[in-house]
């Protein structure tokens, strides 16, 4: 038995403990905790030094070591049975938006100790080393730019840079983690064999389609786009539509050439989400709209092509001007590890689709690192950011029954 | 020669000293000047006090009488041939709104004492006395509703009603007249014989045209919209476009029909004045749009042929609603008046089209008791309520030509 892969060795009864799970989102929904059942528990506050304190306590009980890097990152590291391997790792953040919700990010690192446990408490115990991370600052709300603790991990970010930016209030990010206590000594320098991270949708699809399980193939790539259109402001009363240079009504043609772009470019996503009119006067006719523009696509290509459509269609506006203000690439996930997340799913009967993440994770600094995928579940209303972001406790523990399943693929993949 | 009428003694060379017409505009414009060629001459204000001695010292010099009503209109009486005709009533507004012209109003009530004045240094003399008045709070930027010196006269609105309102800080119309001494004690109950007014046009269509005189047939109505157009807010990166109910989008198709009604139903127009889009933020999509629209029409009919047009457009929308705010009737000037005008001009040698006016004029509220018309020049970029208003010298010349002839074809016709 002891030369067979553990993953060979375990049926379709689910392996965790589906209410302790829950029971850790009610205990961290604690920290910060809006009243309404969201959380506000922005990086580095009190309140997230509270949710801190309570993963060591946790990460210890179970047996693990807690490191902490010069960035904050925490490292719960569970043994394996071939200390010289590389650890696989999985988890996620326990940062929030400001009035946000209790699962965003939270649920990986819960679903990480949840997987811990049942290994414990069923004597499973994988080749490779596990590691549960908390990444530092994923939300970007108080400290921006979002994500820094994995870009830092992953040399996106340098850590003197990082540890400089600043908060509205003018404390600095080195500052607001020594407050806390939770400025570490020592970088984690290891790759790791792989790495996993289960998260909330945060968007419609899998609950409208009635899927389960969404194996993520990667990050979309993004570009955003600031566009201002001119016309002539002039009276509402006395200028004939003939004589007009309404900016609002070639807003309004361009805002609809920018829906048919993104409807012809699937699974590409184009969005207007923000429109200043000047000077914005009930009787005036407009002469300055500027529009702020989000634009993703899993593919370059698509990019690309999505980007000369609308410089096209900006174009094809008299007085108007487009400048791109930036840019992300897509990440692509590791194929062996999405695979293994589709397999997983499959062992336990739970229905799944390809779905490409639209919103930034740290798994795309991680797949800078090492082979790298993503589990998401069913997000009610496909709201996030959001007080009444919800899954359901049986969402969560399908995800994290996958989830450890899929770790427990890779650890027979890659020993 | 004294039996004949006095219009059919003069010939086609000017009356009027267009330059001491520059001059006056000059004088007034120091009251309240803004330094960049603008005025900012609130109604009831110090400014405002001053340029209304200025019109007592001018009128007084001229030899007319005046008489101040307890809204502060001010009426310079100069006599005519036969103290028993009613007068024959010209004029239009000496305040501005902040950042104004030199211009807006301005050069009705200047227009009239050049009339005046083109009289005096003549010899001429009128069968009817003649009036010059100018109305308080044309503008209506410091006290709502506007218009209502000329209101109050016309039985538009109650006296007691004009004289509570308050400004901003709390100052009411009584306190205010009161403060700059021009609160009169006795209303000015005669109606005109007619009253005729000039003023710039404050759109494009003259300069577009090349055409020196407006001959304005009457003041367009009104009507206010608030429409309001519900979607769904969600997450710009994950959120399909298949699966969007973007606000922004369905705002943009209304705002594209709303011009495509204005279109449909010249003279009438239709704007899109002010947008608001909730949350407004570039990775969000749209959950609500707000939009503010103005239509005018200078027939009841085509007012009513619009708004159907329009209610139909936003329930072509889904989860949207309108609510109309505000409605203001056509009014339509004195035909007689009217063709005045237009001889004047042919007499002047200077083209002249119908045109009906976009602004509310005090001239809406005196045709309710006289035969009433209003005479436009052009305005440089049809631009008002704004420093870089503008109409040239000769421009204004050739108004106050026009206007003063108007008022001898009328005078002749009347008496």
């Amino acid at each position: 038995m002891m030369d067979q892969p553990l993953a060979s060795r375990i049926g379709p009864t689910p392996l965790l403990d589906a209410a302790q799970l829950n029971a850790d989102i009610e205990a961290t929904a604690r920290f910060g905790g809006t009243g309404n059942g969201g959380v506000s528990r922005l990086t580095l506050t009190p309140e997230d030094k509270a949710v801190r304190d309570w993963f060591v306590a946790r990460a210890s009980e179970l047996g693990c070591s807690v490191t902490i890097d010069p960035i904050g990152n925490l490292f719960a590291s569970y043994p394996g049975r071939n200390a010289a391997l590389p650890a696989i790792m999985t988890g996620s953040h326990l940062d929030t938006q400001p009035g946000g919700g209790r699962y965003d990010g939270i649920l990986g690192v819960l679903a990480g100790f949840a997987a811990l446990r049942a290994l414990k408490s069923s004597g499973l115990v994988t080749e490779h080393p596990l590691t549960v991370v908390n990444w530092t600052n994923e939300e970007g709300s108080r400290f921006s730019p979002a994500m820094f603790g994995s870009g830092v991990h992953a040399g996106a970010i340098a850590l003197d840079e990082a540890l400089a930016i600043r908060d509205q209030s003018g404390v600095s990010v080195g500052q607001a983690l020594d407050s806390i206590g939770y400025r570490g000594s020592r970088s984690h320098t290891e790759n790791p064999a792989a790495y996993v991270e289960l998260h909330i949708e945060q968007g419609p699809v899998l609950e409208a389609e009635g899927i389960a399980i969404g194996a993520v193939t990667g990050v979309q790539g993004l570009r955003w786009f600031d566009v201002e259109i001119k016309g002539t402001e002039s009276h509402a009363g006395s200028t004939p539509m003939a004589n007009r240079r309404d900016a609002l009504t070639a807003a309004a043609r361009l805002i609809l050439d920018v829906e048919a772009i993104g409807r012809a470019h699937a699974p590409g996503v184009l969005t207007v989400g923000r429109a200043g009119v000047f000077p914005n006067s009930r009787n005036v006719v407009p002469g300055r709209v500027s529009l702020q523009i989000d634009m993703r696509h899993p593919g370059k290509a698509g990019l690309e092509a999505m980007e000369t459509a609308l410089r096209q269609a900006v174009a094809g506006q008299t007085d108007s001007r487009i400048e791109r203000i930036w840019a992300k690439k897509p990440v692509a996930f590791d194929p062996a590890c999405i695979d293994a997340v589709r397999q997983a799913a499959a062992d336990c009967g739970l229905s799944c689709r390809d779905i490409a993440s639209g919103a930034g994770h740290d798994a795309a600094h991680l797949a800078t690192l090492a082979p790298t995928a993503m589990i998401f579940i069913p997000s009610r209303d496909g709201l996030s950011h959001n007080e009444r972001e919800y899954s359901s406790p049986r969402q969560c523990a399908d995800g994290a029954e996958v989830l450890l399943r899929t770790l427990l693929k890779l650890d027979r993949r890659l020993a």
